[in-house]
């Protein structure tokens, strides 16, 4: 299989290098092909703008979606955004590395998904209709493709606990799992998340390492979260509410999952 | 009173560019003083990372939370870090105003809060024992200010509701809310969001300028929304889990609000 690592973290030294590097390593060890987009060393631009459309009237209005489309549509984008998207392409699986930085993704990462998840490309895809609206939540082009977070946090894993005061971490990762993954057609993957990276000692990084090996020797074969599909019956089109007998009185993220069914 | 509003959209003849203008003037007319960082027109430097300390060791390992200790305390923070501290210190309240891509802010905000929150700043705060967890969630340096979210949004505001397929907006911008506001001490007002922003119209756009304008007009005297504070006894130390008689069994981020208290 074919694995493309996205990690961002501005210091190779790191926990987050180390774990790239054992990632790596252990994939290629199992008979895959890997490539690794490190964001910082390849100065990766975050911020998504009138630039990324190589042929775009400089006086013109830029709209971030339309322009987005024009230039996905025309091979006119900047070069660093296409050779991302034929990375993705060549995928069987996407792993996103990062540290968890106020709750969510580094910003080089957050432009990353914002500049390569390109209008016809990550969103912008499919017809909408009476019965569907677009191609998303599970259909797009990126479907029949695996996905999974590999996660740093220095807090303690019951500060992110169903009752701790940072949030269920499977809460905090929804908008990144549902929204950025499932949302082009990834299967996902449960996070992998490592807690209190600040006491981390030679014992620790083994155990760590051995069972994020384990993960990647599942990823084929484990099963996925198991959101509902968009078009598959489920939600009301074009409200797009889950429908009234699923689920009935229930609400936020939860419901959006298939359980026990 | 004195406004920032830290602005990220990349055109300013956009929706938001409009918004932002309105704001400043509907403030303005009303006798405070409003900053705007206008991140993209300011070539913002999104990533964090070794330059944002000016007296690094180039050559020594990068500790994304050491180092911005490091030149917090030392006076040796880059120069675009500390002018938006200035910024921050002189404001009565923040307005954080994006449009929501991916289900977050853009890349360029997100950076703007990594770096500016420096370790010292707007974490790493106060001491830790077993009464208190830091100065932070309700304490800390930007306590006694109020923030605010202004919000567009492409989608239609049912598919941000309860059962919405995006998530309940309330949900999405929790870690934003709390996470980011909250957390350094601001007491966060409910969030200001425009939905279906592709129709947009003159009246449409009228009633929105006017809703809008109430909210500013009552940044000042509105209740804003009730997290609990991490050191006032609601929370186990150093779990920092909610207690087991508050909200007994619920869990998420609903718990960390108090209400009807």
């Amino acid at each position: 299989m074919h694995v493309l690592i996205v990690y961002a973290h501005p210091e190779r030294r790191s926990l987050n290098g180390a774990l790239n590097d054992f990632m790596v390593q252990h994939l290629r060890r199992a008979g895959h092909v890997v490539e690794v987009s490190d964001l910082y060393a390849m100065g990766w631009k975050p911020a998504l703008d009138g630039a990324d459309r190589l042929d775009r009237d400089p006086q013109a209005r830029f709209d971030p979606a339309l322009d987005s489309r024009a230039a996905y549509q025309g091979g006119t984008q900047s070069a660093d955004i296409a050779l991302e998207q034929d990375k993705l392409r060549r995928a069987d699986a996407l792993i996103l590395q990062f540290p968890l930085w106020w709750f969510s993704m580094p910003a080089i990462l957050k432009g990353w998904v914002e500049r390569v998840f390109a209008n016809g490309f990550g969103y912008g895809v499919g017809e909408h209709s009476d019965q569907r609206w677009g191609d998303r939540y599970g259909e797009g082009n990126l479907a029949g493709k695996r996905a999974m977070l590999v996660v740093t946090a220095g807090g303690w894993e019951s500060h992110y606990g169903p009752r701790g005061i940072n949030g269920p971490i499977e809460d905090l990762l929804f908008p990144i799992q549902h929204g950025v993954l499932f949302y082009p057609g990834f299967e996902v993957m449960p996070p992998h998340v490592v807690y209190r990276t600040s006491r981390m000692d030679a014992d620790k990084f083994a155990a760590t390492t051995e069972a994020l090996g384990r993960r990647l020797d599942t990823l084929w074969s484990a099963g996925p979260l198991p959101f509902r599909r968009q078009n598959g019956g489920d939600y009301a089109i074009p409200a797009l509410t889950l429908r009234e007998e699923i689920a009935p009185g229930e609400r936020g993220y939860a419901v959006h999952l298939a359980r026990g069914a």
